[in-house]
C-alpha cells in the first residue's frame, strides 16, 4: 500500500471508530414530525421517496395533497395505480389557488383535506403521513396554526411519521418539529427559459 | 363575498397573470444536470422521488449508488423487486467507506460505477439517471471531478437528465449543473438520541 492509500485507511478508521461510539447514543424510536421548506426543489420529491421506501418496509402510509387537485401528477397516477392498498391518497383542493382563484372553495378544500389528514394520523393501521403542500394552506391561514401544532403533539400517536411539505413553513411548525430541512435554491433552469418537465418537476 | 375574500381573489388572480404571462416564456425541453448537495435530508430521497414519478410516466430510468453497497435500502428492495423492469438498479460499493476501510477497493468500485453510470447515460433508451452519493465518490477523489463533468458537458444525449446526490458537491460540478438544491439541515432528532428509522432514513 501506497502512503496515501495508508493514510486514508488510517483517517476512516478513526471515523468509522467516532461514527460508532456516536451511534450507541442513538437507541430511541419515535415517530418524528418531519418538515421540508424552503424554495428550493426537492420538498415533495423526498416525501415521496420515503412513501417509496415505506411501501418498500411493509409500512401501510396515507398521502394528502393539498392545493395541488387537478394537476395530474406522476406521484398521483403511480400510487393510485399500482399501490391503492400500501398507500392511500387523497386530494384535497381542485388545483393550484392560482388556478381556481375562490378563497372560500379553497379554505373548504384545505379544512376537509385536514380533516382527512387527522383521520390518517390518529388510524393505528397507518405508520407514515406526508402532508404534502400543507404549508401553503397554513399560509393563507386556510388552516389554523395552532390548531394543527396542537394536533400534532397532542394527538399524533407515538410512532407515528408526519412529513409535512411547502414553503414558508410557520415558525410555530418549525419549533414543534424534529426534523426540519430546508430546500435552497442554488440554480434553477427556469429563469434561462426551461419549462417544468415530466419526471422531474411532476 | 366579504371584503377579506374579495382581496384575496384579486390577488390570486393577479398573480395567475403574472405567472401565466412568466410561463409563456418557458417554452425549451432539455435534458436537466441537477445536484442534490448540503447537510441537510432529503438529497436521495428527492432523487427516489423523481425516479417514481418517470415511472409513472413511462420513462426508462438508472439509479447508480455510490459507496452505500451493503446497506439494505428500502429504495433498493422497491426498485429491483417490483420495477427491474422500469428501472435499472446499480451498486458501486461494498458499504459505507467507513465500514471498508480500504482505499484501493473504494476506489475501485467508485470507477466502477461510473463505467457504469456513463454507459447509462448514453444509452438511448434511458431517460433520467440517478448517480446517488456520488459526490462522496468525487469529494475523496476516487473519481476525477474534471472527467465527470467534461462527460456530462458533452457526451450526455440532449434530452437525458442526470440528477447527482451527496453532500459537499464540488463547485466544478455545481458550476456545470442546470439545476442545484442546498438541502439544509435547521433540526435533527439525532441530537436528542433517535436513531435512524426505516421509511424516513432508508
Amino acid at each position: 500500500m501506497d502512503e496515501i492509500t495508508t493514510r486514508h485507511n488510517e483517517k476512516m478508521r478513526r471515523i468509522k471508530a467516532a461514527r460508532d461510539e456516536m451511534m450507541k447514543t442513538k437507541t430511541e424510536e419515535k415517530g418524528l414530525i418531519m418538515v421540508h421548506t424552503g424554495a428550493g426543489k426537492g420538498k415533495s420529491s423526498a416525501g415521496f421517496g420515503m412513501i417509496m421506501r415505506c411501501i418498500a418496509h411493509g409500512m401501510p402510509c396515507a398521502v394528502v395533497q393539498f392545493i395541488k387537485g387537478n394537476w395530474e401528477t406522476g406521484e398521483k397516477t403511480f400510487l393510485r395505480e399500482r399501490f391503492s392498498e400500501e398507500c392511500r391518497f387523497f386530494v384535497s383542493g381542485e388545483g393550484f389557488t392560482w388556478e381556481t382563484q375562490d378563497r372560500e372553495r379553497d379554505v373548504a378544500a384545505a379544512q376537509n383535506g385536514w380533516k382527512i389528514a387527522q383521520e390518517q394520523i390518529l388510524d393505528p393501521e397507518i405508520q407514515f403521513v406526508l402532508l404534502d403542500e400543507i404549508n401553503i394552506a397554513l399560509r393563507y391561514d386556510y388552516l389554523d396554526i395552532d390548531e394543527v401544532v396542537d394536533f400534532l403533539l397532542t394527538q399524533k400517536p407515538r410512532m407515528t411519521h408526519v412529513c409535512l411539505t411547502g414553503r414558508n413553513a410557520k415558525p410555530e411548525l418549525i419549533e414543534a418539529a424534529d426534523l426540519v430541512t430546508e430546500m435552497t435554491l442554488l440554480k434553477h433552469p427556469f429563469r434561462d427559459g426551461v419549462k417544468a418537465q415530466k419526471g422531474v418537476e411532476f
